[in-house]
């Protein structure tokens, strides 16, 4: 990197040059990095439903031209949507991971340090996306943003730990934290369910209840550890009901992997009183209204939210690699298809479409 | 005992015959206790919101004559109105205190054995309340709602730690746990509030915000170690707003003893995003909806509920009576007045006008 230090670089990127059409492979400027900031190769990166949300742009403040991407694998680091400034109060809580400074923003579209782009074509800025744009052969972040990683890990696997994996992940295992034997729920059987699921697999739970409107996805599921599926269109009751039967009065833990409010009343109503814990992961609308009887939580059940899996991303994304090398977490079932970066828009398409979990694009 | 074992025993009780109309004592026949029973010689008992609540029946079900009562002490045990049979799922998981054969059941006025009272006058049955009854003289009580204590501690003291003093006080330590130097909201200042605030000074808390609508309420909860007072008459916007500026975000714990669902919303959306803990105490109107937006959750803030303040009676009561007895916990201060148990209807008085905290009834 001598020779480009301080230096613009000419590459490749994907730019969304207006929203829902299609990328388009565009060669880039990108700026040296100013203080604080790093110039990554990007090797391998992956498409999430998040990515695909503001392309779409519906009911979103539109931001373009803009290049997308935020699950991927660098040299030999992983760029994270949100940060870790290791100074601020949720940074210095043990129990927070939100911090103050790096957060995601979806709004912004530029740099923390001048406010401006690194990315630009004939001098026209590009702007960024969440801190990370990993649809670009070189991208610059915030160092607060970027997990250094084992330099063994294979990044065309641990890539997909940026973003939905470890999100569905570390919602089971640092928040919902099921013990060995115990009964969960999972609502959503995407990436982020499944990952939550492969968490309630790995934390040894006996039951692994899969809740989903699409039974395509329940036979593939039982390979994330998935026991028994409901969908809620089988049954004239509320689906919360037929999980309390099933479970002789609630599950252990749930966790809510859709976004959509219903589901997340479900999903806290379905857990056992005395000791039941509900997790939401899933991203709701911004109208949406919770709501429940008091008496549900007065009966000692336990209603937390998770934001990316609660892992500080320097801290803690380097032993999520690490469970993935020592084969304690399986990655490769989540990946079921790649392209090459040329063709990055049957990624989107895929998506779109609801086939499979992870698209890798190779750069 | 032995001369009245097998024995009916005729003693003085407060029965109250019709709902809101002063209680009247009689003398009653207490029939002895059959399998899993105790009969116990009442020596102290105090009033609690609950009696007043199913005494006055509006909207409940009435279930008259009845004798009511449930924080007291006997000889060297307190009764508690609710149970632990030690055999369920609820009182084999050490997460859960709500056992399933012995949690509070208000509408029943019979013993459990063979679904009838001890309790009757010339032959007429008079009903129990919530298993314990101890504005009588004797009480029958089944063996799962009775913890046996040192038998040097003060009855005329301990005997509040039945019901409303360890709900508090186990809500705070036990479930939002606050760590030493944190901020903590308690929301309501009656006996149950104070003792949530004594549990937040016991766990070190370095500021307790005491939130009521009564003014009045505010000198005397400093010696439960409230810092800090807000009342939300005295404020435009929203409660939960005021306490977020108060404390750069919020605080870090809240408990909620009022009951009222506006408080719990409140209580709930002042702690702090990233490891903020909302505990509701207070029992809701059953037509209450709690609602929130979903994204207070999923910025990690965690909502739970407490009954009795998560205690196991029979197993964890010795030990907070112990708090008491090696001067942790200070019992003194909740007790604002005494009277023998001919003048019982003045507690009901004071407790009617909001005056003083508890009334010890020395039988």
């Amino acid at each position: 990197m001598a020779s480009t230090a301080g230096q613009v670089i000419r590459c490749k990127a994907a730019v969304a040059w207006e929203a829902g059409k299609p990328l388009v492979i565009e060669e880039v400027e990108v700026a040296p990095p100013q203080k604080l900031e790093v110039r990554i190769k990007i090797l391998f990166t992956s498409l999430c439903h998040t990515d695909i949300y503001f392309w779409e742009a519906k009911g979103q403040n539109p931001v373009f031209p803009r290049i997308f991407g935020h699950e991927a694998g660098g040299d030999h680091v992983l760029p994270v949507f949100t940060g870790e400034c290791k100074e601020c109060a949720h940074c210095k809580s043990e129990e927070s991971n939100m911090c103050d400074l790096l957060r995601i923003n979806t709004d912004r579209g530029v740099m923390l340090n001048d406010g401006k782009s690194r990315f630009s074509i004939n001098g026209k800025p590009i702007l960024h996306f969440v801190g990370t744009s990993t649809f670009s052969e070189y991208t610059v972040i915030h160092v607060g943003c970027v997990a250094k990683i084992n330099p063994l890990a294979p990044l065309d696997k641990v890539c997909v730990l940026s973003c939905g994996i470890s999100t569905g992940l570390g919602s089971t295992l640092n928040v919902a934290k099921p013990k060995k034997g115990s009964t969960v729920a999972v609502f959503g059987l995407g990436a982020v369910g499944l990952a939550a699921a492969e968490g309630a697999r790995i934390a040894g739970a006996s039951r692994i209840i899969g809740i989903d409107l699409n039974p395509n996805r329940f036979e593939s599921a039982k390979k994330f550890g998935v026991t028994e599926f409901v969908n809620p269109k089988d049954h004239q009751k509320p689906v919360q009901e037929v999980i309390a039967e099933m479970t002789n009065g609630g599950v252990d833990r749930s966790i809510e992997c859709t976004g959509h409010v219903d589901a997340m009343i479900s999903a806290f109503e379905c857990v056992h009183d005395g000791w039941g814990v509900a997790v939401l992961v899933g991203v709701p609308h911004k109208d949406a209204v919770f709501k429940t009887h008091p008496m549900n939580l007065l009966n000692e059940r336990t209603l937390k939210g998770s934001f990316f899996g609660n892992y500080k991303p320097r801290t803690d994304l380097p032993s999520v690699v690490e469970k993935y090398m020592n084969k304690e977490l399986e990655l490769e079932k989540f990946i079921t298809h790649e392209v090459p970066f040329a063709e990055i828009n049957k990624a989107f398409d895929l998506m779109l479409k609801g086939e499979g979990l992870r698209c890798i694009i190779r750069m």
